[in-house]
Formats: structure tokens, sequence, C-alpha cells
């Protein structure tokens, strides 16, 4: 029997220890250990990799400081639009959404997109209409509506920026908003290995506040974002464009399998490498030993693995 | 100084030998060579790969047999929803667009994403906006209007289908109208080795007759139909979804880099692989010595290269 474990993140960024109080803080770790119990309450029951981290990320959804589900952040015009995607490693199957209104969970879509439908990612209105068709439980925009996220969109429209996911939080700005800005990093994510020693992936994001132009991220794409075969499983949070150019989590599957190497050293030249090009981010991968790793290159990743005795461990800064 | 190279497609799927007329298949071979003409005067001169995979694909864009630009198929609406993706191997750049609307190239506004955002891609209503600003090349819907695609349309409605690309020309035909059934081929693409040694890949698509529910294909997705960095470019054209999973254009490279294969053995495994798993379709690929493979497991691929005379090799079948 495969040693069970589990990865959780809530977004990788400029996490300032300066702008964060001891409460918002508390909070953060709520969020956090409540995202690791949902997943471990499933893997240790005997449960699969794959329900584990829908369960992980249906409770980052759920809770509204992260940027994901409740939490999503505004577009330009006041909307919630988000993006969701999840990988079986033991079927090669995998299931995402882009662009999705007012479903609760996309991340139950996403899955849903994978089990019931022989695509993998549908988008924009499609999606909503299957959503529908599906039955997958919506949400009116009330629910989608936290003042800390309708603040972010009109202090973005105000100074004519796109807004970092933690910048209410933190002095950070962007460049001017036209099509050529954005550095969008607010995701949640889980990875897990069940007892079979299956693996699985699930991310999970509500993009960037402020929001025009259609821009497409990393998180909704299988092998940017998220990715789970036989060897790892893999869930990304970061500048996403880095992500999408460089395939950061295939890559860290296809050095595992073409190199030969471990899951440590395999995730490590990746996130090496991501550093290297100017991408800024971070990823949370498991192997079918068991093995987490969490690494990233930004000030900070809010993120929870369980310990191999069973112990939730939550950090946010490095 | 490199030896320059060009490789194009126009598609892989089922092409019936007992199907194609002389007529058809004179035409078809025409737009093939000036495909590989317009690319190739781009090299022959000392143009960049990049300018070369571009002029390449805007003429299979504009040939109207080839389900991309102006030969795109009609989704359920009667509406034409292209995805391109362009790749520039030597600086990782890349740029996306999907599901665009009365954009008369699509793989051009696929590098102005590349060139003028910092966003990898952009999706719909967002990127039809970013067309019209950024003073790309529109075109009225009756420009995309070709009698037998239409025709496709109506037929697949009648018959409660979705019809691949090239079924006009064949018996086959697609499970009923549902969120579970596709089985898109009809793609163009081109890949080149330009005089520096510098790489580019770019492919473009129409989508799939009778589209309903939004569905994302891997025409559009950066390291699942296009790929390129300075080892090779991939071109993809098949059954997009086994792409996707399997990120079939960036597994060439992967198994290049990491594996220490060359071009040859490196895309045959990669198609191996895509057989093994299901996957039907091919790949066009080029590495910085100018050598240039076609492979496929489907029926047939609209497929051309320049041979090391100089000379224009076009193909169908096997």
């Amino acid at each position: 029997m495969a040693k069970i474990a589990l990865a959780i993140h809530g977004g990788a960024g400029t996490i300032l220890r300066s702008a964060m109080t001891p409460e918002l803080e508390s909070e953060y770790r709520g969020g956090l250990e409540a995202g690791l119990k949902a997943g471990w309450d499933v893997l240790s029951k005997g449960g699969s990799a794959l329900d584990a981290v829908e369960a992980a990320v249906v409770s980052l959804e759920d809770f509204p400081l992260f940027n994901a589900g409740r939490g999503s952040v505004f577009t330009h015009e006041g909307k919630n639009e988000m993006d969701a995607a999840i990988m079986d490693g033991s079927s090669n199957n995998a299931g995402a959404v882009a662009c999705v209104r007012n479903v609760k969970n996309p991340i139950k879509l996403a899955r849903l997109v994978m089990e019931r439908t022989q695509h993998v990612s549908l988008a924009g209105d499609g999606a909503d209409m299957f959503a529908e068709e599906i039955g997958v439980e919506l949400a009116d925009n009330a629910y989608f509506y936290t003042e800390h996220r309708w603040k972010q969109l009109e202090e973005a429209i105000a100074a004519g920026k796109v807004q970092l996911d933690h910048s209410a939080y933190s002095s950070e700005t962007e460049p001017p908003m036209n099509a050529t800005s954005s550095k969008p990093v607010g995701t949640v994510g889980a990875v897990a290995c069940d007892s079979s020693g299956h693996l699985a992936a699930a991310t999970s994001t509500g993009g960037m506040t402020n929001k025009r132009f259609g821009r497409v991220g990393d998180t909704g794409i299988i092998g940017a974002g998220t990715y789970a075969n036989d060897a790892c499983a893999v869930s990304c949070t970061g500048h996403g464009e880095y992500f999408m150019r460089n395939l950061t989590a295939y890559d860290v599957a296809a050095r595992m399998n073409y190199k030969g190497l471990g899951l440590e050293d395999a995730a490590r030249e990746t996130i090496d490498h991501l550093a290297k090009v100017g991408g800024e981010g971070g990823l949370i991968a498991v192997d079918t030993n068991g093995n987490v790793v969490l690494p990233f290159n930004s000030d900070g990743m809010y993120r929870g693995f369980v310990s191999a005795e069973g112990q939730f461990q939550l950090y946010i800064y490095h």
C-alpha cells in the first residue's frame, strides 16, 4: 500500500510580512487548514487521489480570501470569470474549464468535463451552458461578491491598473492597464497520492482584477498549470505566461520520465529554469512514494502539506 | 550558416483515396504548393523562420479547402470561430488566439499577441476587441462563406452530428451531437529553420463543423499543438484532446532535450506514444540542422516540405 500524501497551495506572489496582520495570517492559515483537512479526510479513509484533490480545491474555492471560486477577483466589467483544471494521473484523463461564471465550484465542472464529455476543455458561454445542462451547483453574483475584491476592482479602475491578487495587502502596483500589462498570481491547487499509489492534481483561479481582453492563463491549461501522470502530480501558481511557454507542470514529469530524475531534483530544475527565464511563482508536486515538494521563487506562497506523521504543516513565507 | 528548412501540413485524418477525384487532389496540391512557396520565398531570401511560418500559414489560411482562415468550418450557430498559435524558438516567446471571429488571418493576430502584449493567449470577445484595436485585417462573414462548408453544416445539423473536417469527401460520420462527441482534425501548420539556425512553428484551425459547448482544441495551446525552442519546432494536427493531454508538441522537444534523442527518434517516440494511448493524427517538425520529419498515424495527412535540393515535395497519403 502506497504512502498517502497531500499538498495544497493558495497562490504565490508578493506576500509582504510587513503588510500582514496576525488576524489576517490566522485567517489564511484557517483557509489552508480547511483545505488540507478536506483532502486528507478523503485520503485517510482510503479514497482516491482524484476525490482528494477535488475536495481540497472545493474547500479552497469556498474560502473567500483566496482568488478562486467564492473569492474570485472581479474583471473590468465587475464579473467573475474563473478557470479550473483537474487531471487523473492513473488514467491520463483531464478536464478543464475557462472563463466560467456563476459556477460555485469550477473544479467540479472541470471534473465533469473530464468524466462526462470526450473533451478536455470547455470555455466561456459553452462551458456555462454545459454547467446548466449537467446540473452542477450554480451561485448568483451575490455569492461571489466579497467586499475586499470589489474594493480592489474600484481601486484598480480608478488607478487604471491591473492588480496582483494579493495586492490589497501590499503596496505593489502594476503598469497602466492595457493589453500589455498583467502579473496575475492568484490560484489555489492540490496534489495527492492515494493508497493505491495513484496521483492527481487540481488547480483553480479567479483570474486577475480588472481583467480585459480575454486573457487566457495557465490554470486551465493541462501541462501548463496542472498535470498528473504515473510519475508525479503537479499544480502551479504564479505568472501564468511563463508557465504556459515553459509547460511548467508537464516539465516536471518530463524531467522525471526522460532524465530519470527524482521528484525533488526534477521540480527544482523546473523552478530553476523558470527563474532563469524570468518567471515568478511556484508549484506543489507529489510522487508515487508519497514524497511532496513545494518549491517557489517568489516572496511567498500560501501552502500546506501533511507530514509523514500525519501532521498539518502550513507556511506562507520562505 | 544553417541549412534552411520548411515543412507544412493541411490537416490529418480520414482522407480516402476512393473519395478523392483527380481534380480535387490537384486543388489540394495547389494549396500546399502555394503554402510552401510563401514560406520558402521568405527563407531563401534570408528571412526569419518566424516570418516564414507566418507567411506559409497565411497562405494556407487563405486557401478555401483547408479548415483554417477562409476555409474554416461553421459552428452550430453558423459562425466561424478560429484558433491559432505561433512560437519563436529562439526567444521562447509565443502568442495564441482562441475563438476569434472575422479575423482574416488568425495567425497574424497570434503573432501580434506575442509581440504587442505581455500575454500568451487571448480568447473570444477579448481577442476580437484586441484585433480591432491593433488594426489587424478583418473580413466580413461573406469572406468566410464557402459553399462546401455551409453544406457540411446543414448536413451535420440535419443528421445531428459533428463532422470531421475532411468528411465532405468521405463516408465517415460522428456519434450524435452532444457534449461527448467530436473528432476534429482540420488544421494547417508550418515549421521552419532559417539561415541563422533559428526555429519557429505556427498552427491555425477553423475548429469543427457544428461545434457547440465552447470546446477548446489543441491548436491554440502552446505545447499541445504548437511548440518551438532551440532544439526543434513542431506543429500538430489530429484528435486534439489527445494532443492536449499528452503535450504532444512539447513532448518532442522534451525527448530531445532530456533523453538526448535526435529529431527523428524523438518525433517517432511521440507519435508511437500517441498511438498507444489511442490518439490519431500527425505532426511536422524541424531541427536546427534543417532535418524535417512528418510522422502521422492516420490514413492521410496533407503535407509538404522542401527537399535538400530545393524541390517541393507534396504528399497526401502514406
